[in-house]
């Protein structure tokens, strides 16, 4: 069986990759037979840019790490999981002795080992090791295809749960690509009464739309100030999600926000961004920042386990796992409308 | 037009009662006209025992606080509501300059003065005047008799508030009562994966059922904690809301607790309860109280009109005006399966 | 008697003004007779450029809003003073009916009114009509030059509430103004263990280093990242409490941060500040912003008398009523090592 | 070198005990030389009842959990200890691989293992093998019987974590023992204006009232609610920390709080209290429950070196090593006015 490897910027193949043979268990390790893995912005920009920030491939690298599978085997301390199991994983491993990890803050400790980032290899190759403790068991009624959207959930349910939502909140999440969907979905199933999303391509605001109690903006046509302070008297958003990226939105999150309003920033950005402290200060916002996620990955299999959150809608194609470098090409274009690709790996 | 007053302990008539010609208006209240009104446990308890607590019936009262009707009259200062306008109203006028009230917890002011708790009327009856700022407009999809069940809502909305729910908690509902109700729809829209709900009524208990990710337990018949912890991996619950007033239940909210979970007291108690320090030390769990609600009637409203929170199923029976004094005969006898009966007034 | 009057900018008299005469008497207001008023950089900078933002000084204004003094007349619902009675002043007066008022957070209420803001008057006058509600009672330990000092120590208070300060957390407090030194010590107060302070005046640094179990910084002589890493063992500090409105030192308030840290912003910026939020994001920063203060004059008058928090080391000069025109030359000159100036009035 | 044995109960023994050569270093452990233990009533219990709850000694057992030392070996990834470093050391020690552990809540793991806890020996002995992880390096200006105290001023340190306690609160700490005054002393440093202090013991409460502004209260003369009400101005406590373990105290501590207010359990309860459901329901009362503490160590060790809190007044007596067994049965007969008293071991 083959991996997709990243050999270069620019160039991935679909070959045997000897890291299967290099793998030992531990003995709280499972190994997961791989089943569907999702396609991120990340794995697309390594493969187009060769690196982000800090992390340049420097070698040839495995990708993905947005994935569910079945266990196959389990090391002889393993408790909670059996052979057989139907899995997702959590795609980074933290230093349990770090100051931040024991604190409960794993996301946070710089000696995480995040999978498809370099020099750590992805998964979209046939099995992997990984410990028990980020391996989530799924309910019967989650699929393969909807567990491999619990990694991308969980960057909204972390999102949601720093905003502290309250039952009845108005938030609007600024951005309608796979980050801002699913963090649509987790503020609302946070509590909010109705959730503002805004964009500028009709076709993700139209699928936002359909999604539940959501109102589409494109900003491209609308000002969006000016229809968040009609829609709510003129008191403005409880939150602001900015999950767009661009410095633009970022730069205008305190203009749509109620006093006392929260902003969590979701979104990365690659320069500093224009922040005025005189509009966050006469509301007295806070400002959060998520990165990652930690503790939410079985809050997400539960979630959409009991219907709480559907993430179906926001899977747009899928395709066989033969078929990769094409995956890859067609995510690279950026098509519109899709929102998230993913691939099933023979089983 | 006619009242529904409360002649004395178990003497209900249905008479012109002379209060309307005695309300003034201030400038910022509005004059409504009644619609729907609820009917509370506790305006059957002043007509079944003449009184609750250091609150006793000493003179003919109006009953009723859970209402919904339309605005008929403004007060010059008034600028967030017009005649016409379909409102529901909040029940309890606190005192603005005391010490609770201007820390923005005006529901433990000790000077509120609350509807149908003696000596104050309630509302059963054609027209009252209210301040605007307790009075909130409702969106057109919003029925009068939906809004008439924004009051018992507040308490589970509140409540739910309180608890502090994060996306992906488990929560225990004790009690399914419309209060126990109304505050399992209140966890799910604030988060919850799944709620439990734990009576002994079995008609009570697949209504709730059929409600959302509700799992019913009979304690007649089932060991709460035992299930409890069998569905959870014996971690337990994170948020245990406990509705029932029952000393036994509440006595028992630590037993399926997780380390580090909250418990709500929302149902009253007539005495002390025996209560584990011990149990609640080794999960260093969080009691929290509530007293009615604050701040939570438009939220309430927001989702009712976005359909996060559907209350229709637990209004079981509404009855005329001129019915009034059989529904309260018929809610004394509290027949089961029956919820939340409504009386319409006449238009 | 007389009043200092802003003529306009750069034109300070002593001279009658017909304020006094105009003020009427609600029920729960008193009259106070002024006794000592601080000098705030804002009435300096009223003084110095004629406004500040959108509030220019169109008309004679009274400048002053850091008040202490004696009840002379209360009115006929006042139950908390008598005649008397030395008191401090909250300077702001919000609209008991907004929405935000009513939520608990009078202070972002747009609609406030505020000593010495155009065109509301201070209080370098006789008298001054207040209400009840935001005059405060002094014990008799706590002196009226101390009760001036109130009002910039609520700032200081205010912050390090938002900040959430555990016990033991660590603190940098950038700016060692007269906002700075009141944060450094509230936040000491609050919790913190020790408190770096960072600035480029030597006199006042070692002014900080004699308030407590301060670290002074020298910001133009030292790497205040480095310095604090050093001290923290590489950690970084728990909260950063921006004092300075400096650009700069607001744009590199990450960099010394610990991971799951906190920043407040204090200090006003005149315009947009570059702002990281990668930076922000490896740490899931929490970011406060505060404007001016809500519910914590009684705290201060407490911890004053208490001896928790002493203020009178920072005040440095203090004028007599007849010499303020001076006072505020003074004043403006900003002489290096001044931290508070104050004023008496006549008794 | 010998180890203070409980033998059985009532039975000590200073003799050889082969734990020593037993224990094995792993590489992220070091080796302490034991230099003070401070005497706590659970080791007394121990001595006098033989057993607490369902911890019972049924073999031979080294007592003391309280200590400070000097590492005398380390292993080979340790990388934040030295030989020769004066320590103070955290008695318990958590799985690090269980749920509770991992969110950060490695106290209420209920496999934590924890020093003179049955089987577990305490460290009334020469040397003990540790974690670096709950090992914590001294100031120099820390002594080893000030850091003999790190481990109960950890519990007063959690409990006014808990309590969040705000800038200028009001608290109550009922009961003047230890683990009351090392409380006291927290909720002061945690930012307090005052504390009331009671108990039935006037020389405690002479020492409490000589450590701050902390106000004593003897019950046994004087009405605590009325005092507290008094003193308020009717308001109340914005805080209530329970460290008496007696029922009936702890039965009693909503009366004096303040709505909004926060209750913290500390002392430990035998049986079920009789609870208030009403009177924290009108209050809206918060209560919290602690159990030990949990990342406090290091912020109580930055607290005594920076002198925010002083624990040395509380220290009332320090006995020799060879007169570990008289010690006990002094500390047995409970004297009056004693504290904490100390044990030192030959170096």
């Amino acid at each position: 069986m083959k991996s997709l490897v990243l050999e270069e910027k620019g160039k991935l193949s679909l070959r045997d990759y000897p890291i299967e043979r290099e793998e030992p268990m531990g003995p709280r390790d499972v190994r997961i037979k791989l089943h569907t893995v999702g396609i991120c912005g990340s794995d697309v920009h390594y493969y187009t840019h060769g690196g982000i920030g800090v992390f340049q491939v420097k070698a040839p690298m495995i990708l993905g790490h947005e994935a569910s599978g079945t266990v196959v085997e389990v090391g002889p301390e393993v408790t909670t999981l059996n052979e057989g199991d139907r899995v997702c994983m959590e795609p980074g491993i933290p230093d349990p002795n770090s100051r931040a990890t024991r604190m409960g803050m794993y996301n946070i400790d710089p000696a995480v080992r995040f999978w498809a980032t370099p020099p750590v290899h992805g998964i979209l190759r046939p099995t992997v090791v990984h410990p028990e403790a980020f391996t989530f068991k799924l309910p019967d009624n989650v699929s393969f295809a909807e567990a491999a959207m619990v990694e991308p959930l969980a960057v909204g349910v972390h999102a949601a749960t720093k905003a502290q939502v309250k039952p009845g909140d108005i938030a609007l999440v600024i951005g309608a690509g796979p980050i801002g969907l699913v963090t649509a979905l987790s503020a609302l199933a946070a509590g909010c009464a109705r959730v503002f999303v805004s964009d500028i391509d009709d076709r993700k605001l139209e699928l936002a739309a359909s999604l539940g109690p959501i109102t589409p903006i494109n900003v491209a046509k609308q000002d969006l100030t000016q229809e968040i302070l009609k829609a709510t008297d003129g008191w403005g958003v409880e939150i602001v999600l900015e999950c767009s990226g661009s410095p633009k939105a970022a730069s205008g999150v305190f203009d749509p926000l109620c006093p006392g309003g929260r902003v969590v920033f979701i979104g990365s950005q690659v320069h500093d961004i224009p922040y005025s402290v005189g509009k966050a200060m006469v509301r007295e916002a806070r400002v959060e920042h998520v990165f990652r996620y930690a503790h939410v990955f079985p809050r997400c299999v539960a979630m959409l386990s009991s219907g709480a959150i559907d993430v179906k809608p926001l899977i747009t194609r899928t395709f066989a796992f033969d078929e990769s470098v094409h995956a890859f090409e067609v995510a690279a274009a950026a098509p519109p409308g899709e929102v998230k690709m993913q691939i099933e790996l023979p089983q």
